[in-house]
């Protein structure tokens, strides 16, 4: 059986916004013991990742990375209307994750102790994203 | 319960193949109105992307990316028999997607309007691609 | 139905560890003819990727193409005080995978034939590493 619910989030620029809490209480309210939950963004220019979540120095660093990497210069591309961080944007999302599946057990979402949940805005300016969440079991 | 298919593929060299119409006529055909749709390439130099599905000059762009990326040039590789474009499609097909996972829900496959779902060659010649579909209900 | 186990594991510093075997063997004893294998990885410093089998340079090459792309190089970071192997972890985990998800099919894991499964450890020392696989049937 599946159990589906829409998560709506207004990011404020480029980083990484923690949901960790948002999807665990969710599938907490569920009453799913075991199962698989399945997170999927709907968008092409932000993303999903996991990563560590007790020291804020590591999402610096990987905000630093990716911009090291994709570079927002638009010399490099030919999709510049939409800005010049369109294209590092979708470039960004490629190397990152649309969806996560992690799995359900005891009622809660097995995550290791140090991982956290994020939602990877690419974009300069605030915009409004919108992840599915899918509760297998 | 689990619904599964195959896909086999021609592609023509390097680049994304677009297979959204394709997926998505098969997840409707199945009759599922809420449930999860997995999609497995069962290569090692080919693999699966999500990406804008609007300007052709997107997937240019990211293909182009990758090739700068991850260089054609036997000098950084062992691994060079198969020919100067296999191992970098080992790594190219590492940094995107061997399965991705999409909702399913009233009956459709619910990406975002600017979402399409793409297989990527990353070898230079003509190979034939299987991809397995899975549709959890 | 979901049946879940955990899988812990030894590594011995940084590379890929072949755990292709160890997954196979505990999805055919589960008797589930069709379904969906999930591996999700509980740390943030070890990830998971699916690679060539046949030949060990690949695995080779894939190791240098990550020192080289992330660099174990402390001016580069701010979070440093876990070593200089920690946050090119992180970065090297957000690129690659944190859960794969594989079909059952015929009782089988769905591989393509030149398909294996790896843990990728990115800590110079050995590690417990515990990863969860989910077979949804």
């Amino acid at each position: 059986m599946h159990t589906q619910d829409t998560i709506t989030l207004r990011t404020r620029g480029q980083g990484l916004h923690d949901i960790t809490r948002q999807v665990a209480n969710w599938v907490a309210d569920q009453g799913v013991r075991t199962g698989l939950l399945t997170i999927f963004c709907q968008h092409t220019s932000a993303s999903l990742t996991i990563q560590e979540n007790a020291d804020p120095d590591v999402q610096a660093d990987l905000e630093t990375f990716f911009r090291r990497l994709v570079k927002e210069d638009a010399a490099l591309y030919r999709h510049t209307m939409e800005g010049p961080d369109d294209m590092p944007a979708h470039i960004r999302s490629a190397l990152t994750d649309v969806s996560l599946s992690i799995p359900v057990a005891n009622g809660r979402l097995a995550l290791g102790s140090w991982q956290g949940v994020y939602l990877f805005e690419h974009r300069f300016r605030s915009h409004t994203r919108r992840l599915i969440l899918d509760l297998s079991s």
